[in-house]
């Protein structure tokens, strides 16, 4: 456990017992007259709501949300806007979810040409290149492999980038940083169809392409796809959504989002990199020196608050559960750190699902606000020991025109009036 | 790993190390010619398919699954048809899922009176009884409370209870089996709120009581309700679904779906149960001596295969993963065992997902079918030791009337034409 400095605000550490918890308890309901977060009642004060005096609706075959979470949405950003209203990216409201798992309704998702209309009766996988036996599988015989499940992330490596632009946008954080999301995939371990096909000694990448009308294509180093890549068939249970890749995706753990290849068509084994469009007029990283850095393929260890979050009011001083997210592409989550001083001090949160390499950590830290000012920052540690960098040691590895990896701290501000904002700090 | 008997097809054994998975990916290109699971290709050959032509599907921003794959519904038993459509069950189409996370949309739906549509600005929960200060608490406050997340299965006490019948329904698995499903559940441990509260020495039990018309209600011992309990809000990351109970539920992990009570309204603590309608005409187990067992909360131990499962047919003879749940509310799943044979020999299946307590586990069992005659059975052990019963032990402990607690092991037929039967053995 870490001692804070100069921070005389009470703080409860994150590995309190459970009599410590109690008295977090305790102190909300101290707290409850004032600030209203729970309220003393009797039986009589229970009023009868109109849903209970009539009979409820039917059976669907298919649930929705209630219609009071309508406006918990994905955020368009169509930099083309109707023109390609296919072409950007659908980000996830992350403010608004919990845990680890993101509805596959809400999952983030990029794309370059649109959300194809697949029929899988009459897609193909086509496996050739520097094979001894070239391959083409139909869905239904992929389903025919033996399978396995994992819950994984997935970042654009784009994301985060809106938090480049000069000035920090007041927006929420899931149109800053909701290019990520996480599922329980479910598919064919790729080494099972490469070794079928016959690896020839001088392969040593894939090619993965897509069935979209842009034919998104990337280089996958061998190593990579026989190691934990799979041929994705189902998410969260079911069988893919279509902006996911329906019917079929490869999914590399921890790599950057679009070399998880949707709608997959074609692997080719080949000797060298491809150098496709998309990892060659994209997806590179910009150095100081003016030169571009090719193949950054693991996300780097990340986390992000969530609630609060930049756009919400805090209503009242008193307890606050900091809640956020964290992944790395290296690994497990080992600590993430929670500051509400912009960065002064620090101290461990509590870690849901962090047993789970290269999958959402949820976060977890008590906070008492005075009603003073204050800035909330998480910093993410992985178990191959890297650290969260700090925005300006983040921004001095690259050139400002850089857009890609952003996994740098991110903070929020908030007011004497409990507004939650965008900083940069 | 277990030796088999009286079965001379090749059976690869759940603990194979990679060597083997891989002879086994061998075997599958062996049955490749004759049984079309990967066909042989070159490029030329990859048609390029309409889709790849135009441009796709613009942005949304709350997807739905592919339209190809609408007819994955739940299935829905209205004993009272439109008389009363939300009375009943809705059942998960568990044969056309995988892994272990059941999409919100088809989670299994039991149902008394159907779902209320419920304002979650008007809903309160009141907490009262037994209880130094009588708290209510609205929808905001409970959402302001340190939270934890976890991953549990709920079951309906009355899943399986079409198998009670005379004659073995010919109907898929989930509409036999599929009052079960598993989510990643985020809400307040109902510790924290009893403890605000302040419990009275003689509280003993509590009464949970839903907002619906029916006014669900059930009595829970405070033992339950101070371990594991939650006040549920969030369900696989987003907020509750309507027919789950937003916008709040009891989670009583491995316990009874009925207790689980959906919308939330008042939680009363008492010295003794309530007896209240729901279980007492209901919910109770008939024992052979026609008395009537009551309060039978945790699920018993239990696995079904889903994959091949009644209605399906074999295209081919070859290779087969059999694939299905297991879960037990008793704990962990421990081991789950399968046989090809009717029980008389049976193999270790390999598991994912075991670390998890009450929780939906996956097995996948190779399976290599000659074409005669089999049945396939699954049998699930537990952290305590419980084993799953043979149909026969089962029905020996209770009074041919009782409809609740099956858990005995379902078997499945393979007729010489592949054709995949729902059989008592």
């Amino acid at each position: 456990m870490k001692s804070r400095k100069g921070d005389a605000s009470p703080m409860p550490q994150a590995s309190r017992g459970r009599r410590d918890f109690l008295t977090q308890g305790a102190a909300l309901v101290t707290g409850a007259a004032s600030a209203g977060i729970a309220a003393g009642a009797s039986a009589q004060g229970l009023a009868g709501q109109p849903w209970e005096r009539v009979y409820g609706a039917g059976f669907t075959g298919y649930g929705q949300p209630s219609r009071f979470e309508q406006p918990v949405m994905r955020y368009l950003a169509k930099p083309y806007g109707d023109l390609a209203p296919g072409s950007g990216v659908a980000l996830s409201p992350i403010e608004r979810l919990e845990g680890i798992i993101t509805p596959s309704g809400l999952h983030n998702d990029r794309s370059h040409s649109g959300t194809p209309d697949i029929d899988p009766k009459q897609h193909q996988l086509l496996l050739h290149g520097l094979v001894a036996r070239p391959l083409t599988f139909s869905v239904d015989a992929l389903l025919a492999y033996p399978m396995t499940s994992r819950i994984h992330f997935l970042e654009c490596s784009g994301n985060s980038n809106r938090n480049l632009a000069p000035q920090p946008a007041q927006v929420p954080a899931g149109f800053l940083h909701g290019n990520i999301a996480c599922s329980e995939w479910t598919g064919v371990p790729l080494r099972t169809l490469l070794e079928e096909a016959g690896l020839q000694p001088q392969a040593k990448w894939i090619l993965a392409e897509g069935a979209d009308s842009a034919h998104m294509s990337r280089s996958i180093p061998l190593e990579k796809a026989l190691d934990d890549a799979l041929i994705a068939l189902y998410q969260n249970g079911e069988r893919l959504r279509p902006e996911q890749g329906y019917p079929v995706r490869l999914l590399l753990p921890g790599w950057e989002g679009n070399m998880n290849v949707k709608w997959l068509r074609r692997i080719k084994a080949t000797e060298e990199p491809t150098y496709t469009k998309d990892e060659t007029s994209k997806y590179t990283d910009l150095q100081p020196d003016g030169r571009a850095l090719q193949f950054t393929f693991e996300m780097g260890v990340k986390s992000v608050i969530t609630k609060p979050s930049s756009t919400m009011k805090l209503p009242r001083t008193g307890f606050y559960e900091i809640s956020g997210i964290a992944w790395s592409g290296a690994g497990r989550i080992r600590r993430v750190e929670v500051s509400t001083d912009g960065g002064a001090t620090w101290a461990d949160a509590v870690l849901h699902g962090e047993e789970r390499p290269k999958a959402l950590v949820r976060f977890r830290f008590p906070w008492e606000w005075s009603g003073k000012e204050a800035v909330l920052q998480s910093r993410a540690t992985d178990e191959k020991g890297q650290v969260q960098p700090a925005r300006k040691v983040w921004l001095a590895q690259y050139s400002p025109g850089n857009t890609y990896h952003n996994n740098s701290i991110a903070s929020w501000s908030v007011g004497t009036d409990g507004s939650v904002k965008n900083v940069y700090v």
